[in-house]
C-alpha cells in the first residue's frame, strides 16, 4: 500500500513547472499548516469543480456561481465580461490561455473582448493541442460587421509566431468579407531595457514606432 | 461573493515559492484536469490530515495508516525508521527539516536514526520558528550511552551555522556526560565544482581532506 | 619589484566587467598565444591612442587615420558621420555612450544623425559624469530650423529616465525657439517576450501601440 | 583600410569569455582612459612576453625578470616555487591550468610543488590540447622515492575525470616503481550548500567524510 506521502507528491509533481524537491515542500507546508487550512484548500478545490464554467463565447473560465449566470442574446452561457454592454464589443482581443487575458485585464488598458484559443500551436504535431479555431470562426461570423478590429496578441517567440500565423489562417476569409482590421501588439522597448543590449530588431522596431513627446 | 477562482489563487499564493503568475496557473492546470483528477488531489489532501502523523520520537511526519502505527519500548507511537531494529541506533542525525531528511534518505548511505529539529535557527527575533530542542535533549538523555555520535546536519550558510550552534549548546551537557561524539558533514568540492571558481575555504577543505585512492 | 604578471592582471581587473579570474584568464591567454598575436594587440592598442579622434560635431570617437578627416563647414573636425551629405541631417539622435551609437547603427535602420552625451545622469551627486550638455545646446543652437526631430535613446530603467529628464531641461529653450519635434524611442514588446510574465506598463504599451497588419 | 576601433575590437574578441558588446566597451574603455594610462598597459604586455618564463620543472608560467632566475642542481631554468627549499618536495599536486595553480596556491593551504598539466583531456579527438605528459613521467621518474603523494587537483565534472584518468594511465607505473601514494581533493559540501537541494553523489561523500567535532 503506497504512502498517503508520497501520493500527494506525486500529485503535485503534475503541477506545471513544480520539481520533486518543490512537490516535497508542498506536502510539508500543507502539514505544517493547521486543519482548517486544509478544509479550507480542500473546499476551494471542490467549489473550482462545481462553479467554475467555460464561458460559451469568449472559452475563459469564470465563477458562474458569484457572477450569475448570464443568458446572453443567443441563449448561451456566456461570462460577465462577453455580457458587458459597457465594454466596446467592436474590439476582439485573441490570446492563446487564460493566464494571458488575466494579464492583458491587469493593465486595465483595454476595454474590448476576448477570444481564449485554449492553447498555442505548437511546431511538432505530437504536441497539438485542441485550439478553439473552429469556435473562433463562429463567433467572427457571428458579430458579422460589428466587428472593427481583431487583436492577436501571443508572445514574440518562435511558438507565438506560429500560433499567429495559424489564427491569420483560420480568421483570413471571415476578416476580408467584413473588413475587419487585425493587428498585433507593438513591439518596442519593455521596462528595463538597455540600448548597448538589446537585439537589434527590437530596436529597429522601438526606433519605427518612436513617440514624439510634449515636452513638459 | 468573492470569485472562487480568486480565492483559491490565493491559498496557492501562500505555498512556498509561489507567486501570483505561477498561483494562476495552478487553478487552470486544476481546471484543465478533469473530476477525476481533481477528486483524487482532494481525496489525498484530505487523507493527508488523517493517515500522516508526526513522530514522538523524531517529530518526522509520516504515514501512521499505510505503516503500521508501531508502539515501542516506551509506548509512545513511533514511526517505521525509529522502530527498525536493523538500523543502527548509536547514530543519531539532527537535521532541520523533513525535507533535509528525504534528501539523506535519498542517498541509501545512512543508516542511523533521525531526529528533525522543525526548523532552522533564525537570526531575528521576529522569524524564530519553534524548535523542539527540549525534546532533543530528552531524546539524548533516554538513550544515553547507547548512543555514540550525534550527526549535525545543516547547510553551509550563515542560518545553518547559527542552527549549529544552538544545537550544540542544548546538546553540550549530554553529550559530555554520555561521552557522545558529535560530528558535522563533510566538506569539499561538490559535484560539478570547478578549481578555478571554487571559494578559498571550500577548497582549503577539500585540500585537508584529500582522499588517498588506490590506483584501478 | 612587483611581479610582471601580477601588474598586467591589475589593470585587466580595471576594465569594465572583469574580475580577479578574468584578469587572470587574460594573462595566460596572452602568454599562450604567440609573439606575432602580441605584437599585433600591442600596435592596435598604441594606434588607437594615434589615429581615433573625437567628433567636435557628435562627441563619437572615430579613426581619423583611416576615414580621412573632413573640414566641415564651420571649419571643426568632424566625423565622417556628420560629414555624410546622404544622411538626414533633420534628424538628431541623442544616446548616453559610444556604444549605444554602435547597437543604433547596427540595425541600418537610422539614417538621421548623433550625438554623444558622454555618459548617463546619475542620482548620487558623487558620481555625476561630466555631460556634453553645453556642447548639445550648442548644436541644436547652431542647427537652428533645419532640424525638424530629436529623438532621446536612453534605457528604459531609472537612470536613462533621469538622464532623459536631464537632456530636456537643458534642450527646452531651443527646440521650443526652432519648433524642433522630440521623440523617445517606442516602447512594446521585445523580441522573446511572453504575455504572461510581462509588467504591466510594458503591456499597457504595448496595447495602445498595437500596429494593424495586412493579411498575408 | 580597416577601422583602428574595429581591428582593436576584433582582437577584444578573442579573448576567453568576451563577447561582441563586451569587445566594443573595452575600446571604449580605452579611449577614456589616459595616455600614460594606455602607454602602461602597452610596456605591461610586452614585458610578459619578454620576463616571463615557463618553468622547465613545473610548466607554469612565471617572471624570470623579477624572481631571479635560479639555475637548480640539474641544471634547468626552474622557477622560485619548484627552487624554494622550504616547502615540502615530497608532495607533487598536478593541476591542468596556470589559474587552478593560482587557485590552490590562494589557499595558503598547501605547502608542496606543482605540475602544470597545460590542458584538460577533452572527449573529441579534434579538441584535444598538448598536454605535458611525458614531462610529467619524467619529471616523477627523475624524483623517484623522494615522492612521497601526488595529488590529481582537478574539477568534478565529466572533463576533469577525463583528465584525471589520463593523468593515472601515463603515471601508474612510476607511482608503482616507487611506491608513490595518489590522491585527490576531498568531496563533501562546498560554501553555502542547502542539503535540501544537494546532488546524492555529493551528499553521500559529505555523510561518508563526515568530520568528529569537538565540542567549543
Amino acid at each position: 500500500m503506497a504512502d498517503s506521502l508520497e501520493k500527494l507528491k506525486e500529485i503535485f509533481r503534475e503541477f506545471p513547472g513544480i520539481g520533486e524537491r518543490q512537490a516535497d515542500r508542498f506536502v510539508y507546508f500543507l502539514l505544517h499548516k493547521n486543519k482548517i487550512f486544509r478544509d479550507e484548500f480542500v473546499r476551494e478545490v471542490e467549489t473550482l469543480g462545481k462553479n467554475v464554467k467555460q464561458c460559451r463565447s469568449c472559452f475563459r473560465f469564470f465563477d458562474a456561481g458569484s457572477t450569475s449566470l448570464t443568458i446572453n442574446k443567443t441563449g448561451a452561457n456566456v461570462c460577465d465580461i462577453c455580457a458587458d454592454q459597457s465594454r466596446d464589443h467592436s474590439l476582439l482581443m485573441i490570446v492563446p490561455h487564460n493566464v494571458d487575458f488575466e494579464s492583458i485585464e491587469d493593465t486595465r488598458a483595454y476595454k474590448g473582448l476576448y477570444f481564449i484559443l485554449g492553447g498555442t500551436k505548437a511546431f511538432s504535431e505530437k504536441k497539438q493541442q485542441s485550439l478553439h479555431t473552429k469556435e473562433l470562426v463562429a463567433r467572427i461570423e457571428k458579430e458579422g460587421k460589428n466587428l472593427k478590429e481583431i487583436i492577436i496578441a501571443v508572445s514574440l517567440n518562435p511558438e507565438g509566431d506560429n500560433t499567429r500565423h495559424a489564427i491569420e489562417d483560420v480568421i483570413r476569409e471571415s476578416v476580408k468579407k467584413y473588413g475587419i482590421k487585425v493587428s498585433t501588439l507593438g513591439r518596442g522597448l519593455s521596462t528595463g531595457a538597455e540600448i548597448e543590449y538589446i537585439d537589434r530588431e527590437t530596436l529597429s522596431d522601438a526606433l519605427s514606432g518612436r513617440k514624439i513627446e510634449p515636452l513638459p
